[in-house]
């Protein structure tokens, strides 16, 4: 445990363990003599000498906190316990300058409470001599938000800034931040989607090659994309008569015309029409019909799963012109390469030709993220000359190219 | 303030700020009247009724930690203090199932006791059911490992991983942990520089390309790379017949030879030589005498600042043969454009030839990461055919081609 060591260094001043029990027992936490016993019994086991008598009080002031406190001050500071008794929940704090093990502390805790699930926060009180101590600087969680998503792999990604917008839609978690590095953020579901300073990356990799990649691309498609930034990007082609987006959630379109007009700035241009539709029911009504069909969708879970199923690359087939080619947003190699190529591996089934392409997003898990390019015809690999409105920052006909270099490994699997 | 918006959905049971101040006002903080007094004023300020009367105890078991400790129940729980007189510190927590302004709570603190720096911690304490609030999640500090070197940008990765091993060398901090995502991870002054899964990514791009462009790289020097992973790279390469390694920090090969096993393993190759000194007194002895020189450094930072200079640049160029190649770590474009503009017009001045090229590397900053590649004569576009002993994870002959294509705003800097 490397907090013997920071305390053997003198560099810690103390340790606080903030403990919460939810659904505990509701007997235990009603009970006075239980949290007294509670104390003695925690001391012996993290070893901490108490200083005078456990102290209780019950309060009531809120229906929400109704319930006992207990403090008891020990040789080496104090621990103190809060008892809601509307939720059945602990509140318990422990700190002390003297080292002790947190786990067994928390474990203990749960134990002797009956709770059925803890959390618990780890705070350490460092000397003011102790700033060099690098590894011990966490952000701060009131002013970084913390990319939950990967959490599971271990990995999470934090920026700096602040929320400014927080919608539950019937589909998902809509929220917007304001952030230090990367200007205003969309998240959906705890994932970042996209932020101001690095879209470009993403729109412009998903949505032109593509669309210089078919020689007439007159009739196209969006499917999921409510911010808008595809359509923006497909609105620098000349050559597009019809931008038809399909989109489930109304809330993501307001939210971004609200708070991200770089991106909803698609929505003004006069070809674009707007349906807020599930994505199969759409496609069912409009067979043979588009020359490029772009799936601008999240990740495979909630409102996104669908969206990567072999039923919807087979609406996607019909509902595209003999000649269509379709795009859709596949994952990043580092982290999700078996899913890549299971997915692949339903679209090669489908359609004639598949290629995975990629492009990197700062923001996105792993720093890269790939697409699926499905086609009836065409090979991207004949970049056409087209002139269009607007300039570009990520995308050129070499980058074009590039795009569908793989590291070894990944090639390996496609 | 989000918070309040939390405790209104009655998703937040309470708050609590842990606050410490450093360089204290000495009289204060010795005066239990005027921590008394501290309590009262802070329970107006933040609107909070307090329960009883302060409770204040000397403390002294320990030298470290002795000072006054203080108590108040408050109604919405309870106010707690440490103040150690030996450093001038104080330690206070603030918890509270009423919300109040942790701002105002700080700073009014800090004026009160005279503190010349404030650090402060925020821990929310959440209604069982407010469990799908995803962005209150945050890593434990106790499990994770904070990547700090981006902080100041606003942008941190953290990994999960327990330390396993940490030294203070004359240069820098070297640190080992075992990650739950990408095994064993080298950390040297608190930005990775290495994870057991993603290393190949970076040590193949870094050593292959030069030597796949050098038709005969038979002398090659590596200045940097302490965990031998570039060293396992070029030995794959049979032409080559002089391996060099010039490290300035020994306690970095020491520690990669010790938890490192997959990079170290380069130094068992019988052609390296290992050379502990400072890279510039190392090639002032060493006039025309490398075909290939691979500057595998940290970031510009510390012990590989003047890495970068025109002057480490010149005794490179010296130091290689009429024909010789040059490469070096040159950070990301997403996060360093300009550095990297910087830098590839120092080695302009002096090389004939300069490109720009990249990998991706997950744990990297951005996910991106760039290498210049300075040359006397040959052009890397003309790939030679060699078989080399080992596999490649990462490069190949189309990925050497491709990892010289830029993005456009990337393209248009350099």
């Amino acid at each position: 445990m490397q907090f013997v060591d920071e305390f053997k260094a003198g560099r810690l001043w103390g340790m606080l363990t903030s403990i919460d029990l939810f659904d505990c027992n509701p007997q235990k936490i009603r009970s006075e003599k239980e949290i007294k016993k509670y104390v003695i019994e925690l001391c012996k086991l993290i070893d901490m000498k108490r200083y005078g008598e456990t102290f209780t009080v019950r309060f009531g002031e809120e229906e929400r906190v109704k319930g006992y406190s207990m403090m008891q001050l020990i040789e080496t500071s104090n621990i103190s316990g809060h008892f809601a008794e509307r939720t059945n929940s602990a509140y318990i704090d422990i700190f002390s300058c003297k080292y002790y093990d947190p786990v067994k502390a928390e474990q203990f805790s749960k134990k002797f409470f009956g709770a059925k699930r803890i959390e618990s926060y780890f705070t350490v009180r460092r000397m003011p001599w102790a700033k060099e101590q690098k590894r011990m600087e966490m952000p701060n969680p009131r002013d970084w938000f913390f990319e939950t998503l990967e959490f599971d792999r271990g990995v999470s990604l934090s920026v700096k800034g602040k929320q400014i917008y927080s919608k539950k839609s019937p589909f998902q978690n809509i929220e917007v931040y304001k952030t230090k590095a990367f200007g205003k953020m969309l998240v959906l579901d705890g994932a970042i989607q996209l932020t101001e300073k690095d879209e470009f990356a993403y729109q412009e990799m998903l949505a032109h090659p593509a669309l210089f990649t078919h020689p007439k691309p007159e009739r196209v498609l969006v499917i999921g994309g409510g911010d808008g930034g595809i359509l923006r990007e497909i609105a620098k082609h000349s050559d597009v008569k019809e931008i038809d987006l399909c989109e489930i959630d109304e809330g993501v379109v307001l939210a971004s015309k609200k708070f991200l007009p770089f991106t909803a700035i698609g929505f003004k241009d006069k070809r674009v029409n707007v349906f807020y539709e599930d994505g199969f029911k759409f496609l069912k009504g409009r067979k043979n019909h588009y020359d490029v069909i772009i799936v601008d969708s999240t990740d495979p879970v909630g409102p996104g799963k669908t969206l990567f199923s072999s039923n919807f690359f087979n609406l996607i087939f019909d509902s595209l012109k003999e000649s269509g080619i379709m795009v859709n947003q596949s994952e990043g190699i580092f982290f999700r390469m078996k899913f890549i190529a299971e997915t692949a591996k339903k679209m090669k089934k489908i359609f004639p030709h598949y290629w995975y392409y990629y492009t990197m997003v700062p923001t996105y898990p792993s720093g890269t993220i790939g697409f699926g390019f499905a086609s009836k015809k065409y090979s991207p690999f004949k970049v056409k000359n087209k002139k269009i409105n607007g300039k570009l920052k990520y995308y050129n006909k070499k980058i074009h190219n590039a795009a569908f270099v793989l590291p070894e490994f990944a090639e390996k699997m496609l």
